[in-house]
């Protein structure tokens, strides 16, 4: 029978990830800074912690869903953490997507409790988490993610081992967001090149998902640009920007010069200078057409 | 029963392409500047014609696949040409990727012998050609692209109508191959970044082919950027800076900055100056890892 | 005692050198497309001749100060040229800014006249033509540049032998024209990043001009730049844009990547794109301010 | 009759500073981590200080000239600092190149202790520093800068007040820096243009200091590159990746994209993974030679 786990963030991600795991079937204790998020998960079978440690039992296993580096570094390499009370034998799953330094910092401090970390950031949206099409790079000390492989089966479509280096799971996070990121803004180019030619942008970014590029990553910014079209947002340019900060930041303390992500953070900067932060990332392609004079 | 046509310029890519439409029932009269490279044809039945103006007939259709601008001007423009030849009513079907400016000009040229000139250039190999697995963007005279839709049907999986600006269709081909050597960049990037972090890149080459990018020009590039295998070339190296560099003439012409384009044409330039104009295009991704230190 | 020159073009660069020829004696037949600019040159003493060829006696000298590489195309190599005329023992002195690659076509066009063509294009604006504060960098075969020294040192404050190949002084002053480029874009974005952080910009381009960068293009621009005043324009952004696109062309023709030029070739293909080409260069600084999300 | 002031720091920039003042006539207490570096101040009439926070007196004025933010932060925001030393009516003249932000996180603190914080970062060498040829922005509370001209006068050329804002003075130094790197880089693309095309770039660069650049940096390093030396290291490349960092964390605080500066971080990080970061930091250009194909 499954084992009761720790589930520490109840975001947009967080919630639909939690549910999927109740009804795999698993036990699950919750903990959400603002408690109102935990209503729809009690109702499907969780019980509520009063504080982030206590959603931990010694030996235990306890995944995190939280928004950035900060917010983990809040709960974890705190005094009576989650971390100190999962203890010997314990896991921790680290869903968020953070710097790999930051995952081989918290992976060293969990040592400290003979506690595992098992990075495992996940590509995909809320709807994806719901409908558990997730895909997750996952990476760590191989007997704790032999544990952890039921879990992962139960909240996504595929997960992919990438050794023992806490950090390397991380470093394949920011590689795909990278990788939508340069997508995005060669489309944004592409698609203003073809609008000042005269040609149908809609028919265009239609074939390209059709043809060449026939894939969901093309297929939708494709259309979301050649319609400018960025609300609501999918994922928020501001947040995009903090991804590629955390991209250059590892590219530069592995001595890696990326002149596309330097030209992507340019990019989303002068977006964000536009007061575009709160738009889809998408947004950055109506930079593209001021440069080049349209309105 | 399917007219005769003309066929000028009997390539990798000439070749199936031509051997399809005899397939389809046509009859073809072909013209190549070096003959040997018609006896597969004729044992298919075709006839070969002595010069390129002989492969026109009054009122009929002649196709060329030349490798640029230039070889396409020599025919073309000149003295006695198949464009005179055809005169009246008729159409030629141009299926070489050259530049929107020099597409537009022979449009006008044509007219003067009330020829239409019916711009399709080809996306895919010549192993998609001879599959018959080509995808056409296609722009001239609404009558002449009418009469010549069986001959496109009869050598490509899909066909796209871009309107009557002869120009159009070569600004859809450009944007296309612009976007694949976006991705080879970006993929050079991420794949060097992982490397140096200790990521297994073959792995996450694969695993982003089956999630985020399940499409052929991530899964071929990825593998080989991967892999750092270059030889034997799918596309020549020195052509796709041609062809990044139609790309920043046609931008220029049309005032649209295209950094990404810029980013690419220094890249590209770097990899001829290291003397890799002969190798597979996705070689500039030595580049990117000398930058990093790697050998 | 000077012998007689011929002399074409007399633009806001052509007059004042051509007056000062003849202020140091030289006798001066000149001719200009509009005839209407010559008057000024006729009262100093200049005598006008009907057309371009005209200018030219047998074994003489010609000047040419031409806006472009065409306007040199449409006088020299075409039938009964000034260059015919000149024939065995002629020398042309070529002031324009063009291509590296005009120079060293229009030389060997030349050859068959057995006429020596010196490049020596001129640094410097009208008022420093009319002052004599010109620099000329210069390249052509030895006896020619022995017999025209006198000839430069009457028009320039200094002039420099860059050796026998005629397209090396046009690439040197290509190289001098990037590097002012430059200076431009790096002001803009040093100005505008002391705007946001409540710099004062006219205070600190007055200290640069002072201290590191105590030399008239930083104190030129960086006043400019900080005051944001373009008008009227000293050098207009559309012809600089046509000196970047050169650069670029002869740095592709030798495999050199020039990532900065290809940045100022952006940013200067932006500028126009949003109608700046007229104003003075420096307003490609406007748009370094707008990516900022300043007005 | 000139105070007594408290020196720490004593560098290669340091001890040229401290020497000055001692030949002003100040009286000088001197701390430095190694204690080696005091003897010739000592016999020039300074006193050692036991510990950093020994230098000071209360209400008097301590000196700082230490590596980098961190150094900064090890003395300042401390138990028993020198800054709580100096107490009500003490003075802190700060300077090292730091981020504006640190600068200004510093004044807050030292605020506490009713401490006034002068930003006064130094451009020039050591040399420079020796014969006080220091040009020195300075910001901070009006009544502080009226008290320390006269210390300022006493070890530079000249001084130039950016008003209130601690965080000023050390944008304008980034500022410096910038244009400095930036001259670099596009001196290194001309120089490679020149070489590639056959012109003699040690003419070339001589010729530009004596006209259009006759100014120090492009004179210094126009030799420099051109001949292709690059120790000893006048300034280290990886010193300069620092402050290229710190104009980057700069600009995108206050969301100003610096394109120019992302290149320039690119090109120095690529010269660090290549293992050039003890080399002169105009060493970055034996990068653009090898993009170029050159060895």
């Amino acid at each position: 029978m499954p084992e009761n786990l720790g589930f520490i963030g109840l975001g947009s991600m967080g919630e639909p990830i939690a549910a999927n795991l109740l009804a795999a079937g698993y036990g699950l204790r919750v903990y959400n800074r603002t408690t109102a998020k935990t209503a729809n998960l009690v109702a499907k079978g969780a019980t509520v912690a009063a504080t982030a440690a206590d959603v931990a039992s010694p030996g235990g296993i306890v995944l995190t869903m939280l928004s950035d580096d900060r917010a983990l570094d809040a709960v974890c390499p705190v005094q009576q953490s989650f971390v100190e009370k999962l203890g010997p034998g314990g896991i921790h799953i680290s869903l968020s997507t953070i710097s790999p330094a930051t995952a081989r910092r918290l992976a060293q401090h969990h040592a400290k409790y003979k506690v595992d970390y098992v990075a495992s950031p996940v590509f995909g949206r809320p709807d994806a988490a719901a409908a558990k099409r997730l895909a997750i790079p996952f990476s760590g000390p191989a007997a704790a993610k032999k544990r952890i492989e039921p879990i992962l089966a139960a909240i996504s479509a595929s997960h992919f081992d990438y050794g023992e280096d806490p950090g390397c799971a991380n470093v394949v996070k920011l590689c795909g967001n990278f990788l939508v990121a340069s997508a995005i803004e060669s489309l944004a180019e592409t698609l203003t090149l073809a609008e000042k030619n005269g040609v149908d942008k809609v028919a265009l970014a239609e074939m390209l998902g059709k043809t060449l590029f026939a894939c969901p990553v093309y297929q939708g910014y494709g259309k979301q640009i050649a319609e400018q079209r960025f609300e609501p947002p999918g994922f928020k340019l501001a947040l995009g920007l903090k991804d590629i900060n955390l991209v250059l930041e590892t590219a530069a303390a592995a001595s890696t010069p990326m002149p596309l992500a330097s030209l992507l953070h340019d990019r989303w900067l002068s977006a964000v200078a536009k007061g575009r932060q709160d738009a889809d990332w998408a947004a950055v392609s109506i930079g593209v057409r001021e440069d080049a004079g349209l309105k």
